[in-house]
């Protein structure tokens, strides 16, 4: 049995390393890189570098997307992609070597109809029904309606499989409704869909209006789970410098990861904390470092209250 | 009869509109624009806004290269591009609504091998024969030697049709050696290929270095043109803000176009410089504000010495 990871709005990323990003000069890009990309797809990396069978579905078309498709076959991740009639998005992502920094910017996506839109819903429901987990990751695209989330995400909870759903916006708040195991929001999308400026107020109430357990990733404070089962924290001793493009991804792969093993949510939370910062050490969103991962887990500080 | 303009390293050129440009940020683009790019390309957009039947030229393949052709036949431009094994490069043009800014990121294009060249060059040379004139313009692409840039512009020579050459570095250097009609360097470029900071003896060393024509274009000064049958100059008397995206090419599209029209070099001075000011008042390049290019030829202020 695998991890689905479901990725609504994939996109082919680009990263160009340029020596200095000048705002409003022309630069000569030194290096061209292309990877499959978008949340969902970074989730399954994460998974299939962790030795857990994951497979990716979505939808894709035209030249991006065979190029998408190319990169899933090199990094030998099982790929149930529908093939649609539309123009997969791309993100660049500039590199600046000088400065160290990473600006990115992302497409927002082809317009999808509801046809396309039902011939992934059906592919997601026929997946999840042999699933250990399915994660729902990043935007919706463009021509779908939020309220197309409460339908997947109550379709794969009625399969009896655990839903794991990390989106912003109209979306998560579609997607709560239909209540999925696991909401996975940073801290600038609780405050958004509760209105509560703190964290620990806010997930607590996200909690009870959804009964979804909520694991909220706040930056150097670490995660906060607030559950049925009690409410849990896990951080770092001291926080990292890097890049944090892919930390989120991180997060989910280890709870679907931790789901899949039974894994107490301390434990979970523990290798989700670690997963993360060894994410934020590694070049690119999908990657980590294994070895500061093995060496981070260690050293997680665990709170909680069940 | 047509100019000829050659494109040896082409684009399929992206724009992405953001908000604001914050380096070290992610980005929601909020419109995709995909247009044909390079430099030559641009000249042809203006010779066909112009009037002037333009026919354009370069090595094209894979996704980008298809997209290209299908925005060149939408703006009814005759495409005699050769198709190769190799991937079009992109641009990506970052436009910063709140700043008004562009900042551009160049990929440096595919490799081009020698036979790809070698059927370049034979088309070039064919279509050079029933042109009223040739121009070469933007970087060569990675694997052809600047001295492929020698032998074609001495060829284009040998069937008597009119070259103009507008490229940097070791290809301007190369291409000088092979006497082209017309050399267009900017004040950079002209300092970069002859080492003379002081631009009125930079471009009167390199005439007499060469005996082509150059016809240096130096921002707010204007342009400097340093000939066998004289010296000239031609500038607005204020500066004008904008895009200066894209107003060389202008300048080489008003010399082609003079060229043609057997004009006298005042009367093409004037014009190029007021055709490349009205590309500076123009949103992209390859475009330029018509009723502006009207208007400025009357203001332009010409000084020479024959």
């Amino acid at each position: 049995m695998a991890v689905v990871t479901v990725t609504p709005n994939p996109a082919l990323d680009l990263t160009y390393t340029v020596g200095e990003l000048r705002p409003g000069h022309a630069h000569r890009v030194t290096s061209v890189r292309r990877r499959p990309g978008g949340k969902g797809i970074n989730v399954a990396r994460v998974l299939h570098t962790l030795g857990v069978p994951a497979t990716v579905t979505g939808l894709v078309g035209g030249p991006e997307g065979a190029s998408l498709r190319t990169g899933l076959a090199e990094l030998a991740i099982d790929d149930t992609l529908v093939t649609a009639d539309l123009l997969t998005r791309r993100t660049v992502n500039i590199v600046d070597e000088s400065a160290g920094t990473a600006t990115l910017f992302n497409e927002p996506g082809p317009e999808v109809s509801g046809e396309q839109w039902a011939r992934l819903r059906q592919r997601v429901v026929e997946l999840a029904v042999d699933a250990d987990a399915v994660t729902i990751c990043g935007s919706m695209p463009p021509g779908v309606a939020p309220s197309a989330l409460t339908d997947l995400v109550g379709q794969i909870s009625r399969t009896g499989t655990t839903v794991i759903v990390d989106t912003s916006g109209p979306a998560l708040r579609a997607a709560a409704h239909a209540r999925p195991t696991i909401l996975k929001p940073n801290a600038d999308e609780l405050h958004d869909v509760t209105g509560i400026p703190d964290a620990r107020r806010a997930a607590a109430a996200l909690q009870e209006e959804t009964g979804a357990a909520v694991v909220a990733s706040l930056g150097d404070a670490g995660l906060l789970a607030v559950t049925d089962d009690g409410t849990w924290t896990a951080r770092l001793p001291q926080p990292l410098t890097g890049n944090p493009t892919g930390a989120g991804d991180s997060v989910v792969a280890a709870l679907a990861a931790g789901v899949r093993a039974g894994l107490a949510w301390p434990e979970m939370l523990r290798r989700a904390c670690a997963l993360s910062a060894a994410t934020v050490l590694a070049a690119a969103a999908g990657e980590y470092d294994a070895a500061a991962y093995a060496r981070l887990r260690e050293t997680v500080l665990l709170g909680g209250t069940t």
